[in-house]
């Protein structure tokens, strides 16, 4: 019948358990073939929680490794004008925490000109700083590549952005909380949605992505989810909330990702002309950005923090690095914004499938 | 330099970005070469956050499929005294956020019993049972792998607990809420630490592994971390104390995986004699077992709640569903406690590094 | 120099503190002169967290006092449809945690005419109903009045909005909540408003009155609040925006109540025509509704409940229960709707003054 | 029937309000017949969330009244040794929200001796200090008092201490947050106890007094509640407990004040013992003195804040401020630790209704 190993004796509920292994005291000290003694950090575009902790972790693995850390406010702005100042251990403490940056970020016009990014590059260069690593998204990214490769300064990208649409990493910093938010906006609409048997239409974050929508409709037990992906017509939506409504919910929650065409107002309107329901519109909009990172958020921006460190130790230059499938990666720079990263095909059956 | 391709213009936080893949509307039926018609699902040994999430999965994924649900409530206690229920997709409507289980669960000394299984046999069997899904931990595969032996019923194992402790998956449905939970007590605790520069030793969950507290301290920024696997002795916790006291931190904070040779206490008391420091001693207790799944949890068990109904459907048996650097697995449910699921060594030593 | 006992010895910290007095064991029951034998009970107009606690003290306190209560689904629509149902202890069991209203609430149209309220009262004298509570706004009152008054059955007014809007009571059922909720979001946007310098305007609920935008804006440290109660012109809102921006702050948070002419988009409009500074707008909207009630709103809607219960055993009609400078009062329901609660002038000049 | 005018015509969930007066902008000027140029604020005892809030409130009215506030760190500690820093309006910037105190608190033994008093005088006289404000508990007072009465120096105490136990003020800052933190965690256990059918006896904070004990049994519906006030014998718990259990509950939640003979530990095992039933303890601890404060801790932090600068500048000494029945009040130091403020008999007895 099968040939695994059978438990003898049977105990239901019990405490047995194979011994753990013993794991030694880890090796703190990493090798530093490239010789690196200062590096600088800055964060770039939206601001995503986890930032802070990701600049945590540069600032106190350079510690750790005998490195000195210069934090640029923000952004590139700060950097073509100089906005320099070295971080030490305790300059980053009680940070982890918080939502924001603490080093700040802005747009740079500037900078999209090579005379801003030669100006930033002379003033890396007056600091003494052996490496760069950007904490943003793909614009940031294509910022700090440019300094990269017209100035032949190393610059290691970590993904921070709350979008999750950036292709090398499974997630981004910032995504988990953005979702968590999300999701404690819909479980309180759904509150009240069902009290009055409304239907809320919910716009949530993810620029041309449909990462966000996507969790929040899975988690938030949606009845329905419209991402860019899958920009279905107008009518498909009427049919799916006459269903909806006839199976009788006390109420409906529909998850819109701001990338769908119309947005959630285009499908409430959709659905107020096809079937005469009345809808709710709610947009969630900037509060998906900020608050206390969730664990999940802390602990990848500890982790990715890290390993920029160890990257331009290594000798690791124009990459980003992230986590795919529980591995800590390398990708070229330029493929994340050149490549895409899709939405899972099975997470978007499994919202429909217990949509039921 | 490199060769990697050059973008061109550049454009600093610009909105540029690849086209997403369209992806198609997709399909739910899942082929049925087993003829499933009618499956139990019951939850077993602790309770977690995101076990209701699992049940609703189960449930939905079945009517879905044309495939009728039975809950069993108590878990075995209720299986072997025929505690049934027939569950529609509106049973378990506005049931995903609600900590708990909705179907119990409680201990059960007659399942250690041949006979106490050979009646809960009887009871599927009655029923037209064709398969049973237990949500538990390595106890609850226990009992429902003699129940496939002893008597031919297919079984299915979700992982369901807190503790993270199982092989074969890389995170339990609970346990990223237990994390949470654990972490906003640490982020209080150390708002009271620091105002009065005291030491707390904050006492985490997690049987005999250290996941919960590895994870714990590095997002919540312990300055140190004792887990079962690496059971120093007390002598060195003594100097990681001193040293931590003479960096000039306000406060520190010390995580405890219960399972460290005497706890929280026996740390606190270590550091008392060993350095006369003033320490408080934090329990957290059963607060991390309860409340509404955070989204991680959620997804988790709506994929696995899913995917249990579709193994049985493909005629699987005796396995475990689990996500592994994600994807989803089958595990023999022996190894699930045969084997032994390590806590990362990377995730350790990034703890101590991010501590200086 | 003064004339106050004088303590001896000095202990800084001490413990020493005065004896409390021994209170007895409470006496539960309470004196039915009015003869009530059955109490019906309904939720109206838009939806508070905390409605659930009120419904769940109604059952609970009729239960102990001998008193049946009938719940009646989706309020005055439910009402002259009929839509009753007996309500005992257990069916109001962990319920008080869940924002929303079990007892559903709708508009109704048909309740504005004296038909419809005939056919309600008719149904409540079927049921052998002796008084009915009201739990809503100004509104709900107005219906429960005119079928008191229409039909000689005792009304008694229960205060359950978020807008904090009722003459007669400090605090209305669901209140403290919605300021919770915005608060919370404000929290968030600071973060990322602080990250980017960027002005936010925060439109909070409130209908016509200004409670929630003041207690938001003194809680979340506003830089500045707009009020329907001071409808100041639009240079002013230019003026105080230009001080706060130079007293270098890093980005600013407004509020702005709903009822405030124009709300946050005008306000937003406004300073970007005479600053030329960008801001960013974010309306709170329906999540102010829902989640699940603080612990203020499930305390003043258990007495509340409580009291709207011994009220009709007093003998007691066509009033509203409140809580004002800590004493519980009754209010006849028309004052509610004809008198105005001011918001505090004090408060309003705290929330100035902190905001230098 | 009844004098009241009747509404006409009946408008259910209308719109209609009475007009809302208009409020002028505030005077913020204060007149200072004290003529103070300069006071000290410290906080002192158990850290408790909103103390940020009072410190922040203290600085800015300063501020704004053109006086200068000196922070002294550590309590009474720093003031002996003369740990002094001015604080100015963007000192505090960011902070409200935040738990803990930034001036830190410490026990002060020297702080007991007329010369560690005389030391502390000495340092205030030094920077020009025309008052002290303490934030704190009673036994804070106490420190405050001895230095007013024994070295001229004004004293005003703004209450701060979690567990509400001060005579003057209904309420203290930091217990609404210690309140709603006890809550969540009950929230948490029931989510649990109720899965395995499990008496929790969770015990709360509040030294000798029953308040927190009081809302938090109110506010989770607790099956029962022990608090000091009410030291009933063991016997009389345990048929509580069995009368509980008789009504065929799904778990109990059993509050206990940490002031109750015994603690949560001896109601547990009065109960084992009594009725064989098994219970599990939570002592919930220090995480009630953390975290970010609630509104209604932060507001009330805020007023009294502002009230203790006013209340310098209009000539008080030796009062502390608080707020009784909505009105802010003058109470003689001596008499918050002389007089005792009960909890409430009718909440008492409330509790006790609702647990039917």
């Amino acid at each position: 019948m099968t040939d695994h190993p059978r438990p003898d004796p049977i105990q239901a509920d019990s405490d047995a358990h194979s011994e753990h292994h013993r794991i030694p005291e880890p090796e703190i000290r990493h090798p530093n073939p490239a010789g690196v003694r200062r590096v600088a950090v800055l964060t770039s575009g939206g601001d995503a929680p986890g930032m802070n902790a990701a600049i945590r972790a540069v600032v106190r693995t350079g510690a750790q490794q005998g490195i000195e850390v210069v934090g640029v406010r923000r952004g590139f702005s700060g950097l073509h004008r100089g906005e320099f100042r070295l971080l030490g251990p305790r300059d980053v403490a009680n940070t982890l925490q918080r939502g924001g940056t603490l080093l700040l970020t802005a747009r740079s016009r500037t900078w999209r000109t090579p005379e801003g990014r030669a100006e930033g590059a002379a003033h890396l260069r007056e600091w003494g700083v052996d490496g760069l690593i950007v904490i943003g998204g793909d614009g940031s990214f294509h910022g700090g590549y440019a300094l990269q490769e017209e100035h032949d300064i190393p610059v290691i990208g970590v993904p921070g952005t709350i979008d999750n649409d950036l292709y090398g990493t499974d997630h981004t910093i910032g995504y988990f909380t953005a979702v968590e938010t999300a999701l404690g906006a819909v479980d309180k609409l759904r509150d009240t949605g069902a009290s009055h048997e409304r239907i809320f239409v919910i716009e949530v974050m993810g620029r041309h992505a449909g990462h966000i929508a996507l969790d929040v409709a899975v988690a938030g037990g949606a009845e329905e989810v419209f991402i860019p992906e899958d920009a279905k017509p107008v009518g498909t939506v009427v049919d799916i909330v006459r269903q909806s409504v006839s199976k009788g919910k006390l109420g409906s929650i529909i998850i819109v990702a701001e990338g769908y065409p119309g947005g959630a107002q285009g499908v409430a309107d959709a659905i107020a002309q096809g079937t005469g329901l009345e809808t709710r519109v709610s947009i969630l909009g900037h509060i998906q950005r900020g608050g206390s990172p969730v664990s999940s958020d802390r602990i990848l921006a500890s982790r990715l923090g890290e390993a920029a460190v160890y990257a331009l130790m290594d000798g690791k230059r124009g990459v980003m690095v992230g986590r795919t499938s529980g591995l800590f990666t390398y990708t070229p720079l330029p493929e994340t914004w050149q490549k895409s990263k899709d939405v899972s095909h099975d997470l978007y059956r499994c919202a429909k499938t217990l949509s039921i």
